[in-house]
């Protein structure tokens, strides 16, 4: 076990009311939402009091960003995309994360900070490096908090999309190609090997219930619960 | 005259159709919307195309994204304000200022970067040196272009209230103290003596046809027109 993990179970010795910021990250089709509500059962049958929630959105300020984020006919360039997820991303975490945390409340966030390097700086930029160094200035000027672990769920892209293509909605990020997804994924990958202890990559092949198996148990190992 | 301002003579000679790029700036009441009006009959009357355009707004995005900044039920964080006015402003710069320049246009802007400064930094801030870092990284990788030239309009902050306080609606930002102006005006006050060639402080009282006369004056001398 890393010293930097050690430093967070010492920052919850020392505040022992402190919740615990989770955040679940992976391209389309991965099965996050049903990841999310298994562990979210779990953590009630332990009785930890648990927040769900998600970005780009969490707060009401930041939905009704995400409806003009997500709206297939809003037409705006990728600066102004990534302020404006960053603007949501703000007032999320004052409204709703940080306050949750506050009084003890464990945070389930779907997405949070690798998903906008993922799809604006890999899938969108390629992993351009201009583009990145304003994402990282972004998440360091601008976000409070990072979560304490992140549960990356990994599925080959052509699995993953083959599964979101069996939904309904499609939203302006899940129309793209699968060259887009393969890049996001390559995101995620660069994500995890440069934040290891961070960023845990959870293999998201098998049944619902082997995923959440392997989720609980990397929970168990790395949050000491 | 400086070497700055020469190196931009250059540049528009070497791009000869490359409009101009105005921006005026100063607190509440000190007569920039006259003085725009006056400075486009003007640009017209010299048979000089010009765009007006304002911030925050300026683009049909942007202008969406005005109504719920100025909006006095927005309950924000400053964080969330500040990332809000820059996706603004992307879209603005890359939407309408840009191509107007590009296409010899002369674009006259109530309102830019040196507002943001004055109001967010000064103004809410009391020129708090986090915030001031924060808002000039936001202007180094987000805004592309600067102004050639910003003319801040100056008057004593009471003055301008008292002006102020005669017209009808008051948004957001109207509604609060003098001691909030003081400090705005403070802000401008800086800028202007941090960027001398770029911001040229006009004396804002007297008649708005003294003003404009100033103002005209300045524009001959400084874009040697």
């Amino acid at each position: 076990m890393s010293a930097s993990i050690q430093a967070s179970f010492s920052q919850t010795t020392t505040t022992p009311t402190q919740g615990r910021f989770i955040s679940f990250e992976g391209t389309e089709g991965v099965g996050k939402t049903t990841a999310i509500e298994q562990l979210c059962a779990r953590l009630q049958a332990h009785g930890i009091d648990y927040l769900r929630t998600r970005e780009p959105g969490g707060s009401p300020f930041a939905e009704r960003l995400r409806e003009i984020l997500l709206d297939p006919n809003t037409a705006i360039n990728d600066d102004t995309e990534l302020l404006l997820m960053f603007a949501a991303r703000c007032d999320h975490m004052q409204q709703v994360i940080l306050p949750a945390l506050q009084r003890g409340t464990w945070v389930i966030c779907d997405r949070f900070t690798d998903s906008t390097v993922a799809y604006q700086g890999f899938g969108r930029a390629d992993g351009d490096a201009i583009v990145r160094a304003k994402i990282d200035m972004l998440i360091e000027q601008f976000v409070m908090q990072l979560p304490e672990l992140t549960l990356w769920l990994d599925l080959p892209v052509l699995e993953g999309m083959a599964r979101a293509n069996k939904r309904s909605a499609a939203d302006r990020f899940e129309q793209q190609a699968t060259e887009f997804f393969t890049r996001v994924h390559q995101g995620f990958s660069v994500l995890a090997s440069e934040q290891p202890e961070r960023i845990q990559r959870i293999d998201a092949s098998g049944s619902a219930n082997e995923v959440s198996a392997r989720i609980w148990q990397t929970i168990e190992e790395k949050l000491d619960i």
